[in-house]
């Protein structure tokens, strides 16, 4: 039993493609035709077409999560068919497969800072047995990563697909700065299914402007308040700063949409202040 | 084979969290992290937003039809955090796992009535060992209801999770009450995908209002009509009062959205009464 | 190992149920009870309620890639309970459950193009026994078609489900028409996720019409310009043409809705002409 267990290899899958078209069903067919023992566990399909931000934020919500040897395909894939190179990746925990956008970054760097660079390793996908035979130019998620995904899932070392990669592609996931006065500065970067607002602000950078009842968090001219625990520490439709599920400060109003009510969007600037201060 | 198909246990999903974010796929990763032979099973993810209701009647839906000892994680949480319990059921059918909300209203329900209360056991969720070690205020579906579904499915028994519920959370949703002239009174209680309109009335209490071709349905100030088997009973674009497949009454427009076309409303009241009267 | 993979059938499906009710929760429960070895694969559930020619391209996108022997459940039923037969189709390849009303057209075409309609076989779905004990007028999908699709996913011969089909029904998905001057006419008939429009026309029609860079494809009055290979072959916001995944002509707008922005309709007309005539 515990040694099936082992051999059952998990594949997640995250993409922008929808649960109405055939694309992720035709990604399953082929990473079952490959690996019949794979467990196919869905994470996210409807993501914003495009959106690869918010691909990134659904892996470093989810993937510290799974067990170790997970296989992680994910393909928002905006530049499929043009320059941009495929990728797959491995760290002590995880193995993750699909295009060289920035969808990897945050899991990426967190898996550096958890496990340092020298353990990790990823390589371009080059080696064509490992995909189907005819490529087409707008559907890589079928032809490229779900095979390779399963190749990797049948134990296929990642060393085997192609040369290492020399340096990933940027996304730029805004980062904070720091402000005179104690504070911090950081954006909007996301928005999750009920219209709460995740930051770029990170627990660890919250706590060093001082205590939650000791800061103001302002969104844009907005002061949305001190930090709070969760929704019910406020009224409902009233709004609330608190540290999100995963370490990022979020800007949500109770039992109602944040992004509707106040028209946020995008890059919208975030501050912490301490109390006293403007 | 056998063996190994009992001792693979499923575990549902149902919650409000979309397709579009990592809170699914996170609470996938603990499952499978602690039971590496759980079968996980998606019911529904797109419930409305806090739409505890909903949440509800897919439960009813589902749960009669899955095999003996499958465990339902269901979280749609809008009071997470804050002073509403956490709860595990178990009837001889199912094992529940998610918020004390009324979310298992109706599923408790049916159980009480089909095996009696003597055979249901509920439990709040109180030992702390069966969590994540750290516990965020937004998140209980991963931090406390997927590891607990896991253990569970794992083979723990219930009562080792915490004290015995006294009385669970009632979230009302609306029952009928008879008309003098021998009609019955509800109301609309939820819309599912098509714009159909789920309505508090039962099959039972329509058949003693009369015969199918004896009863009149009543939307507000509105007539629907007799009582039809289905939508190809009707034109298209026509409104259909019919028996629904959970065995409750529902109201249509074939090929078209009651909801829409009539701006209905939850708690629209819905009356059948007999063709005669009125 | 091996041997257990053989024998845990995959069963896809395929509705217009959404991720919101119960229906889909029913499906599952009622095939792992029937067959609790079954692997639940989730092909699209958001197909727009009651568009069967949607799901029918899904299945024409997912179908291939799937291993020999896998059961694809399908369910876009606007006429459930009213005169339309219920259907087992088997190839070579796969199996097939739900309704007859074309939903099966594309594979099934594609499956006699490349099996030789002497190697298919189709049957209605009579034998009660097979089905639920109960049967709801409005919901063949758990009644009908999953426990059928569970049975054959048990091993049952489809030659035990009900008589032989003398002829599907047709729904009539258009085809394409030569122009003279060596063009091919086509026109609209469904639309992606991402607002991409797919045609009638297929690769091999493309093909006899010239060569990609000399061709012109129109879709109604507008000038799209010549076959492309992918989307990053244009600019930003600029309209393409190129072969999709499917080997369908596809038009769209570089990370953008051509559905939107161009307010395209389904039957809207595609023509692909000789880049030097009109």
């Amino acid at each position: 039993m515990l040694s099936m267990a082992r051999q059952d290899k998990i594949i997640t899958l995250t993409t922008d493609f929808g649960w109405r078209d055939g694309t992720v069903g035709a990604m399953k067919g082929v990473i079952l035709d490959i690996c019949p023992q794979a467990r196919l566990v869905d994470l996210a399909h409807d993501i914003a077409p495009q959106d690869v931000v918010a691909a990134a934020l659904v892996l470093e919500g989810a993937v510290p999560y799974f067990p170790r040897g997970t296989v992680h395909l994910a393909v928002v894939d905006p530049g499929v068919g043009g320059s941009r190179r495929a990728l797959a990746l491995q760290t002590p925990l995880s193995f993750f497969v699909g295009p060289d956008n920035g969808i990897f970054e945050l899991v990426w760097k967190a898996a550096e800072a958890h496990f340092g660079l020298g353990n990790l390793k990823a390589v371009y996908l080059e080696e064509k047995k490992y995909f189907l035979e005819k490529i087409s130019p707008t559907f890589h998620g079928r032809d490229i990563f779900a095979p390779v995904a399963a190749h990797i899932a049948n134990g296929l070392s990642i060393d085997r697909l192609g040369p290492p990669v020399m340096r990933l592609h940027r996304l730029g996931i805004p980062e904070t700065s720091p402000l005179s006065g104690g504070g911090v500065q950081g954006m909007v970067i996301s928005f999750d299914r009920f219209g709460n607002a995740i930051t770029s602000i990170r627990h660890e950078e919250l706590r060093q402007v001082g205590p939650a009842d000791g800061v103001s968090v302002w969104l844009g001219r907005r002061r949305i308040g001190p930090l709070h625990r969760t929704f019910s520490d406020v009224d409902e439709g009233e709004p609330v700063a608190y540290v999100g599920s995963t370490d990022r400060l979020e800007l949500a109003i109770r039992n109602g949409s944040l992004r509707e009510k106040f028209k946020v969007r995008r890059r919208e600037k975030v501050v912490v202040s301490p109390a006293g201060s403007a």
